[in-house]
């Protein structure tokens, strides 16, 4: 990492590009202009490409849908959109198995409750304790925060029932250098209230690297993991977690990582992508 | 700390009496039934009273009006009703001393800012950030927490100005087992995120205990720390506070500690009470 | 998780088992009596077995070394020994390439980074910072810890390189209700000082559970999750990361959780494993 | 905070001098070259002065003994030599009363405990669990580490006895830009492993600062917060407690604090002393 660098040069050096989705493909107002273009150029360059991303918000198929060019239709479709919250379904599937599942956030979060075969009640409709098997923490939005996160902590102090966080993001850039909290905030103080364990999904954790590399496997057998670049713009979760995970990542500026904080957050944190670059579009 | 002690039987020990509000003299209805008979009971013993409490949600004077007698009258006056409001007072005087203080809290808790010689702008009303000097978190009531704590996170992060947090509780009791998030979690879940240093007062600081201590000594020139006892239902807050300013203690079992729950929590803590009482009125 | 499973009766209800080693297998004084005839049973009876353990204090050879039989000779190959280490020397290879390597650990923990291709110095060899590409902690033992912690929290305020931590464990059983200090302990007290993200390999995190899958899965194409039982003695490593990874669990208690506390700890932390045993012998 | 003070231009300004010992005063070779006579000429100007150090290392006799002038003999008597050890004696003296004291750190830390009239026992030498009334942890340096933290970790979960911390810092400077570690990372490290609240005496507590300050004001009645100023080399417990104190501060950039890190690290952590001078010389 010395000066910055060309995305687009780059992408000529690797096999398979692993994408964020907020702050490198999307912003507040959504998939930011250009970025079909950019996505169809990279993928009939024979380079196959991903998501990876903290979000369980919406479904894959919706997500898929976001990447869409006038002419090429879909580009990365459902099944190459990895999000946090499909491991949180995996585990409600493998895990919980019957049940309701009390959770926070907007309605279409609960999609990844009720295709793990289990009934999604919203916190504020949770009005017995009884038959909760889990709680889910999806979003930050659709619901009432003073309200539904009092109701949530004291459901967390009488049930005895695993607590699932799909997005472990303290932040997220919603536009003109102002942040939203995320839930995975929330997650935190609730968790250091009740003095409980949350089984948290999402980067920096590998699993999703994990699932997109056997993904990306299955379709090129001869694939290591020097051939995958991983693009984000948030050190603590996208670069730590590839590091970890033993890819080579671009740090990109249009997000969480404001460009004149960089190096100096680079070196503060020690937590180093392997290139830097200013945005996807450079 | 063996069994059960009488907390009658424990007053006659000491001469001065250093309560906590929430979950000792009140709860979420307000001035338990029979606080104004127990307390002029103890003043009528020549006892001196003192409340030490974590909050900055009213003025002192509001806080003495709530522990009146229809005989004797207001029995612990403003003087002596030692809160977190008051040190932040304190230290907005002397440190941040001109300009607008923004603050998350109900109008109320403005008092505080107010007679530090400042002028409250309620957060939701922090249009601009040139003339703000401090940021006050007071109180968890008094405004729309999604709205506001978003809008608190990004003034955070745009002005260079000391935060200050008038109450460090994480959670307080509000009636039949259920608890309420103070405004200590709120503020711990933001710095978390900014990466800052607040500036907090309130128990277990030992600050308040020394301001009332030498109140107290103003007035009984012989007074010792073994002379007081501290009476507290949180074994983080008051107990290990007053342990270390070297009080004795009584832990009540009428707010957020649960009885089943008590001597587990002591062992697994390592907070030691001089005394375990089951309420005021035994 | 109702009552003590007998863990004999268990093992005929999964295909692939997988162990922690300390508190399960092991003890201070090395492979517990009895184990080599419990693997060789469990084998026999047609059954893949791994290790999975946070442990880079030697190769996966000198693991497999242990668990050997006077009959069957070695149980487990050095193949099927996941350790914490193997996923540190994958990252030094495949993100540090070249240089010296500055390591805690015993002479035989250095076995991990000359497989990577790069050159161990004991941090107390290390005379010059200029070529240190990257700093390892990998054992307790092998060290002065007063001269070596400190030569390494000074070392780490001079170089901008990473941190690896190959062990992320707190403490370890080491005989008689004893416990040693581990080096993840070490690891988080030189990390708040020092103010950076060290890169941490090792249980709770899930990659050695999805390496151990993936090499269990080359071998048996139909293999679930389902059919994968995971042995641990605690909580928060071994029973935390395979509940989040998907696995069924059997937490043990002849190790770092003991009998009288197991289900207290188990409400308090809220980590429910599957299946309590008293211990593989059971 | 704008440019860099003059620290003799700054004294004029107040009537009390409270100075942090190390890094300010003292380096890892003792007493700084100079501030005997920076002392005795700020003392004949009529100020007064006290040190306010984390310290349990030695008696205030000791610690006086140390700022001595060729002509004005002691310069700081030992009841101005204000240390956290006083503190946790005080502490030992009203809370624990009788019994065995257990404690790491060289013998003549041990006055502490003894001046409590209670009996120090070198935790190496801790052979019996039965009669220790508490653990005290009072420096870095008078035993074996490896050994002897061990040795305090499995103490600590064996016996209910209060854990007192008498210096709360991370680390210290030793000189030529090389930190040592102090006790208080070794505190932090065991309160983590072993879950229970420790007892802390230092800075930022506000306690040592309330015990000057009484000191200081029974000789000056008239004196008010606004008229001391505090000096030190450490943001988070120099700085940090004294602004929650109430008093003016003034950061020295001859220890802890490095001269190019010093503006961005008080951007960073939030944390903003009135003053920036290079050292007390100038």
């Amino acid at each position: 990492m010395d000066g910055m660098e060309s995305f687009a040069a780059l992408v000529a050096r690797y096999r398979v590009i692993f994408f964020d989705a907020y702050g490198v493909l999307k912003n507040a107002r959504g998939v930011m202009q250009g970025v079909p273009e950019l996505l169809s150029w990279i993928i009939r360059q024979g380079k196959d490409v991903f998501v990876i991303t903290n979000d369980a918000s919406r479904s894959p198929t919706q997500m898929a849908a976001a990447y869409t060019h006038p002419e090429y239709g879909v580009l990365i479709p459902a099944s190459r959109n990895i999000s946090s919250g499909l491991l949180a379904k995996d585990f409600l599937r493998s895990k919980v198995r019957a049940g309701k599942v009390a959770y926070l956030g907007k309605p279409s979060s609960a999609f990844y409750i009720e295709s793990a075969g289990l009934t999604p009640v919203h916190i504020n409709n949770c009005s017995s304790t009884e038959d909760v098997a889990a709680i889910a923490l999806l979003d930050d939005e659709g619901f009432d925060w003073f309200r539904d996160i009092n109701l949530t902590l004291n459901l967390m102090r009488r049930v005895n029932a695993p607590v699932v966080v799909a997005n472990p993001d303290l932040a997220y850039p919603v536009g003109d250098d102002e942040v939203g909290l995320a839930v995975g905030s929330l997650a935190g103080m609730l968790e250091r209230i009740v003095g409980k364990s949350f089984i948290r999904f999402g980067k920096p954790d590998t699993m999703m690297f994990s699932h997109a590399f056997a993904c990306a496997h299955d379709n090129l057998p001869e694939l290591k993991k020097s051939d995958i670049l991983m693009v984000g713009d948030t050190l603590e979760t996208d670069i730590l977690g590839a590091n970890t995970f033993g890819l080579d990542t671009a740090l990109v500026l249009s997000g969480n990582t404001r460009p004149e904080q960089a190096r100096m957050m680079i070196q503060a944190k020690g937590i180093t992508p392997t290139y830097l670059c200013e945005s996807v579009f450079t």
